[in-house]
């Protein structure tokens, strides 16, 4: 594994990259950095060329000022994204993401879909799921979208690494499937999100993404143009903050599309079962080769 | 003013007294305790008998044990504050309420009429709300409601005197017209929320109401009557979580119902402005009494 940063728009972009063969990137959501892809890493190295980037504000990467921020949307991380591949002369490529990492793969899906070779998702956040978000039994399920617009959030997390921790196994654990999934780097997960200003740099993302959110709830979101880049979504049926019947829509987004859902995992595949996520990602992308 | 704690139901129910006159109980909301009235009872004490009680968990009241319960619902208080009435021999009162305090009152407008000279409220969540809580725009209002039932958000909250200090100021402020309503009894707040497992008495309510709420959400909540004593519903024109338009429907529940918008305050007539307030109460009860 090796881990490198390079200046990108004048900031600081960490990634890491591991493997030989045809290169995939893997983008990571929230609260999550690069290590949430370690485990399907270490299990492809001998099937693809993988870099897993830090988005603006997560992981090592920089942000410009450790302020509450809106101005980072999924088309500045899309920006990032693609700079970091020109800086690294990589043309064609295929997206695994998650979360986050979800918008911004839809972003690239839609402005460069010749670079792609495609684009796989662990569920997958999209504009189909519609007034959904707002059922009063997910109400439990989303009050933190709110939570993290709030200036004083990222202080009150941050209080402790004791309080951090708290906050931080509460949803790692809550939307996993398997329990402990993310035990074994549970302290890096709380180095991470302690230093550099993380913690604000990952509420960014609510911050950035509430208008959208609500006109996509509202069903007043602009309409946006099918993705045609072949698309492959795995569903975990343990899903609870993206339910797995909200993907009942995703035909009308993608227009290739390979979509099931994935037995006994909840939002985190890739680290409740990785060897089967791992399966997952090169089984799609060895099918687009053949 | 005088204050006591007599035991009700085995549960230590504490109170604060101060006037003459008819009887006014004033039934406190969240993030609340008896306190909250100080305002209004030293301008109504030639007018009126008031008795604060601190609902069960929160102020000086007692709680049976500290872990988080849902089974404090508006029932429990409601007894609790007959036991009280009752203990003190007082027949015939008015109540003037308040967010939690209100759905209290409700309950006591249906289960003991004859015993109500009318109530009294500072703007009212109330059924004819409905799913109007969920729309997207709210959504910022309300995230607290699910934050409260997380098993670890009052050891989060309560970390320190200043993460305690820094939550409580942001809704007392947040949801007040005039910022700094509270500063004066800021501390007093702190005080008293740190104490006695008061965070979590507090938090309390939100698992015990969360099954009704979403009934009411979701247009499933089992029918009520109408209350038929004479209601007085002043709604701060600057409220934003009890938005006032919601007003629109009171007429359904309360069959006696004089409603007025209450310009330029928000979420705490009684702090905000608390001569207008006081003037509110005075008001309403004499006309009840002409």
């Amino acid at each position: 594994m090796k881990t490198e940063t390079f200046q990108i728009d004048g900031i600081p972009i960490h990634y890491a990259r591991c493997g030989r063969g045809p290169v995939l990137v893997l983008l990571h959501g929230w609260p999550e950095f690069w290590l949430t892809w370690r485990p399907v890493m270490d299990l492809l190295g001998n099937h693809f060329d993988m870099i897993a980037p830090d988005l603006r504000g997560f992981g090592q990467s920089g942000h410009p000022n450790p302020a509450p921020s809106d101005q980072v949307g999924a088309d500045v991380h899309m920006r990032d994204v693609m700079g970091l591949l020109d800086r690294l002369q990589i043309e064609k490529f295929g997206i695994v993401s998650h979360d986050v990492g979800a918008y911004v793969a839809q972003g690239i899906g839609r402005a460069h879909p010749k670079r792609l070779s495609g684009l796989f998702f662990f569920d997958c956040p999209y504009p189909g799921i519609g007034n959904r978000w707002t059922e009063p039994t997910h109400l439990k399920e989303i009050w933190y979208q709110s939570f993290h617009q709030l200036p004083w959030a990222a202080q009150m997390v941050g209080t402790s690494r004791e309080t951090c921790r708290t906050y931080f196994s509460h949803f790692l654990n809550y939307w996993s499937a398997r329990p402990g999934a993310f035990d074994d780097v549970m302290e890096e997960w709380v180095d991470n999100f302690m230093s550099r200003g993380n913690l604000q740099g990952g509420f960014n993302w609510y911050l950035s993404a509430n208008a959208s959110r609500i006109a996509i709830m509202q069903g007043k979101a602009p309409p946006v143009a099918p993705i045609t880049v072949p698309t492959c979504v795995r569903w975990g049926t343990e899903s609870h903050v993206l339910k797995p019947e909200w993907g009942d829509r995703l035909g009308e987004y993608f227009t290739h599309l390979d979509y099931q859902p994935m037995h006994g995992v909840g939002h985190f595949p890739h680290r409740e079962d990785p060897e089967r996520a791992a399966g997952e990602i090169r089984g799609f992308f060895e099918r687009l080769r053949n």
